[in-house]
């Protein structure tokens, strides 16, 4: 089978000119087939407060009513997306921006409401690569945004870290999948404040020793949960690396 | 040859949830392949105001300015575009909304500064339908939203009328191509208080009358003319209809 990597970009990376500039450079250089998952939570939640709309976040989750829905459309499928394909497009990659909703990639279903009512959150039901994969083997490199759709008329809004997991799996049927989980520090840290105190290598036991300890916590546990979730169905190698070095292969390795 | 219908149709009836249902309700209807362009004219202005962020129009024509570019970008490539996606998703059309940017669809040349500078409004340079004939050939409808890139990372502002006479004027190369260009009226009026009075064949000779004692003006002169240059390059029809039966064939056709 032939190799894809798919780049997960936090929204800061793609959200200023210079950051972004610099990620495509290296993006570029990947050989072989890749796709490129982006957020945008910093640009929504900046043009919701310009908008007079008030932005909530419980536990990593934004709470997502029509109008923040409105704002994650226009953000994450309109700004984030379409600045990084011309940006791709000028430096002669060849790519197409798309959400869930496009080529009927990825289908999810509105949250339950349990404890908390996520508003228009979507889990994710059915990924679909068909028309995608034939962008793929005409080298058009897609482009993802964090969004899906019901089937019913409405776009989700749904976790970027999961929408790179669930296409990474899909994927495996036809790739050997390489995901690589891309942010500001250099992987996964033992000491927070230590840049250099990256554990190279991460399995579920000490995953979850970490996580007891409160040494991994926040926005890194779904993030790590979605990337063991990769692991354990066939993607060949999950890597927690940094923006500034997305193809090197240095980071927190992910294993069983 | 195929046949391959376009059909344009402007802001208002896309950004109103049941007229845009009810167009979506008859574009499901169209046999053969289609292509849906979409404006969005209307959301833009009303979320730049939101935002704080004037607008001008001078002559029809927005003035686009870096913060409008990217009020554009967000409501034509993002809010507008996805939910038409969602919308024919829902209705079993498998669909993939792009931009200009997107599978290099439309390359645009920034407008020379002249008398007006009208900022990031992208004139057509290059119409490339590889890509989207290939998805055309799996049954994707494409929609296309009304932005341009210049080849060196900047989105373009472009008109969507001219998106879609370019588009079908390119498209003569493979296809037998119908455009429709779907408005508020039943066509071209000659009374413009009498919506019976659809002017149910317009020449050249005859627009030019209309246009001289001005039965014909403001923003329907730059969608005529894009009409006439699509009838003039080989579309074998263009049709100025109603949104309400866009498939009806009842409108002003446009005549050589």
């Amino acid at each position: 089978m032939d190799r894809i990597t798919i780049i997960k970009v936090g929204g800061k990376v793609v959200e200023e000119t210079e950051s972004l500039n610099s990620l495509l450079d290296q993006f570029y250089k990947i050989s072989g087939n890749k796709i490129l998952v982006h957020g945008g939570g910093r640009s929504a939640t900046e043009f919701a407060s310009r908008l007079g709309i008030e932005t909530q976040i419980i536990e990593g989750r934004r709470i997502t009513d029509a109008a923040t829905l409105e704002v994650a459309t226009m953000v994450y499928g309109g700004l984030v997306n379409k600045k990084i394909v011309a940006g791709l497009q000028s430096r002669g990659i060849n790519s197409v921006g798309v959400t869930g909703a496009d080529l009927d990639l990825i289908r999810a279903e509105k949250r339950p409401v349990g404890k908390i009512d996520y508003g228009f959150v979507g889990d994710v039901k059915n990924v679909n690569t068909r028309e995608l994969r034939l962008l793929i083997s005409e080298n058009i490199i897609p482009v993802v945004a964090p969004l899906t759709h019901d089937g019913k008329g409405s776009l989700l809004n749904t976790n970027a870290d999961t929408i790179a997991s669930e296409l990474a799996i899909e994927l495996t049927n036809y790739f050997n999948v390489y995901l690589f989980y891309c942010f500001e520090k250099k992987g996964v840290l033992s000491i927070p404040d230590d840049d250099n105190s990256v554990i190279h290598d991460l399995d579920f036991a000490l995953f979850t020793e970490y996580q007891e300890s409160g040494i991994i916590n926040a926005g890194m546990i779904p993030k790590l949960e979605n990337g063991f979730r990769a692991k354990r169905n066939g993607v060949k190698e999950v890597l927690i690396t940094n923006h500034d070095n997305i193809a090197g292969g240095k980071g927190t390795r992910i294993l069983l």
